[in-house]
């Protein structure tokens, strides 16, 4: 059987759950590596993937014999057979934080057991990579860091802001990568003041921050980046947030290790940000995996301590509101020392001239 | 107070609840035009929009005096001033196909009040298009028919299926659209069995069937159309299974119009097809919107009238396992007498003469 089924069914055992129902796609994948619609079932003695016609002819071209998984079509399943699946299970886990309502209420009808809540349990282990994983998010950021250097040469004064997002995903798709990790966002002058802006139709001029947060997916694992270019010069009043901001984020980096406390780093990295009139935002950082954000998420409302193996986005972010504003984000993967940054581009500032 | 609304506070007062809880960002958008993370709590004196400071400044932009709705950073209220927002209320209506059973626990702690199911109301007020929300799929049908044709002109042998999806995004991006509506489908030879095919490295071949799935976003709003293409020429087997595809489209198209039963002409489409041997694979249709797939859901298990203004696909579909499947797909408009297609691309089999 797979092992990460092993490892699901040996955490059932201890909480005295006999089964569990992953809805979560992700969960899903992460476990059995099949990308489809349905649910899997785990009990102590056996696993069951429900899903629909659209996906069994799929479905049966990745998994193997040696899997130990089921592919049932629902259609084919009588309510009798729903409800035998749990027959010798007490309590049985769902994922309180992606089941609906609705959902929720459907299973206990269908399954009759006791549903219990499970916490996260999978997502939790799915911020420890194995190093299949980590090798996977590395040439997605090895990718990222070579769009970066492709964009450098690429803007040009007069594009706007959709047609350089749009480069981007051009370059992912063409270079390597699955897809994009998230819609890219490309932020130019007063635009970069907002964290989560949308590429628009203004140009690029003159003078102007350019702030580009980007990533893409390899085979299925999201890489996650943000730097910032000025167009020709550089404003000092760019330049000193700038400055604050890099000192931020290298703070930040420094401080990461196994068995330090996330909260207390992302305190600090809000202080120092504080101290030079910029109100934070947004958290320090979040996991990255199989989900662009993930667990752990790193900010000053979670208190937990950092584990070898997690990768973690460090992105700090000084912001004028309606004025500008300057992020630097790496990924970087948690280890015993320290961390190993995934992200090479280099975080000097950086003036690319063009016309 | 924006038309919306008024409709919502009108309906809540029709179902004996004081306020709604919104939280799914695609229903808040149709209600409010807002693009951002966060809750939209309505009550039948005052609308408030509860979201973070990564968004506060852009939806400010957004919303006017005449919206009447409050917007307010979460991090700035109280546990005092939660509990408040439906002091006046005995009953609050939430979303219970969209919150999760945590949430759901949370707005009960949150917001101290008796939490009613809602039945979708909003999703199915959504079905019923208005002038505009017409308008502007009519122009994401108008450039998805002109993707087709470039597509026709574009499609060469050895070309992978990757490449001609890609070459749908880019001219989607580049010709005026928000973007896809969903991932492009580019299915080729036997991959075009599956009716959720991934695009995967698999060559164009001559005699090849190119089974097309795709759409855009224009002002949020989606297109969605399916056609297969036949590289050079068109084996007997395919033909046939094409005319059968055709007369099945046509005859289900003829069939729509205000206050026909949707699950009746989905079992007439079904039954025809399998006279013919092919096993239906998934509905006749589904609506479309701000979403590709909402209400009203087209097909046997959806026992529905149509109404005037919906939009919905039409997209029979005759598979044979492992080897071939056809699928031709409009987006319509429903009226009272019959169809508006807002497709307009041909339905002839097309054959592409290419090297």
């Amino acid at each position: 059987m797979n092992i990460k089924i092993k490892w699901l069914r040996d955490q059932l055992k201890t909480q005295n759950l006999q089964g569990m129902i992953v809805s979560n796609p992700v969960n899903v994948r992460y476990l059995i590596g099949v990308e489809a619609e349905g649910i899997l079932l785990i009990t102590l003695k056996e696993n069951l993937f429900i899903t629909d016609s659209r996906y069994t002819e799929a479905v049966n071209t990745v998994l193997t014999i040696e899997d130990e998984i089921l592919v049932v079509d629902k259609k084919t399943l009588s309510k009798e057979e729903y409800a035998a699946f749990f027959m010798y299970c007490e309590n049985v886990g769902f994922e309180e934080n992606f089941v609906t309502y609705a959902d929720y209420k459907e299973y206990l009808q269908t399954f009759r057991v006791n549903l219990m809540e499970t916490e996260d349990i999978i997502e939790k282990q799915r911020s420890i990579k194995d190093e299949k994983e980590i090798q996977y998010i590395e040439k997605a950021c090895e990718i990222t860091d070579k769009c970066f250097e492709h964009l450098k040469k690429f803007i040009r004064i007069g594009m706007t802001e959709k047609e350089i997002a749009f480069e981007i995903e051009k370059f992912y798709k063409t270079n390597g990568a699955d897809d994009v990790s998230f819609a890219p966002i490309v932020a130019s002058g007063h635009n970069s003041s907002m964290p989560h802006a949308v590429p628009g139709t203004r140009k690029i001029k003159d003078g102007d921050i350019v702030l580009i947060d980007m990533g893409c997916k390899y085979n299925g694992y999201c890489s996650d980046m943000t730097r910032v270019l000025f167009i020709n010069y550089m404003e000092d009043e760019f330049k000193e947030a700038y400055d604050i901001c890099l000192r931020n984020n290298e703070m930040a980096e420094r401080d990461i290790r196994e068995g330090r406390n996330m909260k207390s780093i992302a305190q600090n990295s809000n202080n120092h940000l504080k101290e030079y009139g910029f109100i934070p935002l947004h958290s320090l950082g979040h996991g990255v995996g199989l989900d662009i954000h993930e667990e752990p998420f790193f900010g000053i409302v979670y208190d937990q301590m950092l584990k070898e193996n997690m990768v973690i986005t460090v992105e700090p972010g000084a912001y004028k509101a309606g004025q500008f504003g300057i992020r630097i984000e790496d990924t970087v993967l948690v280890t015993k020392m320290g961390i190993n940054r995934l992200t090479k581009t280099s975080k000097d500032p950086t003036i690319v001239i063009c016309d």
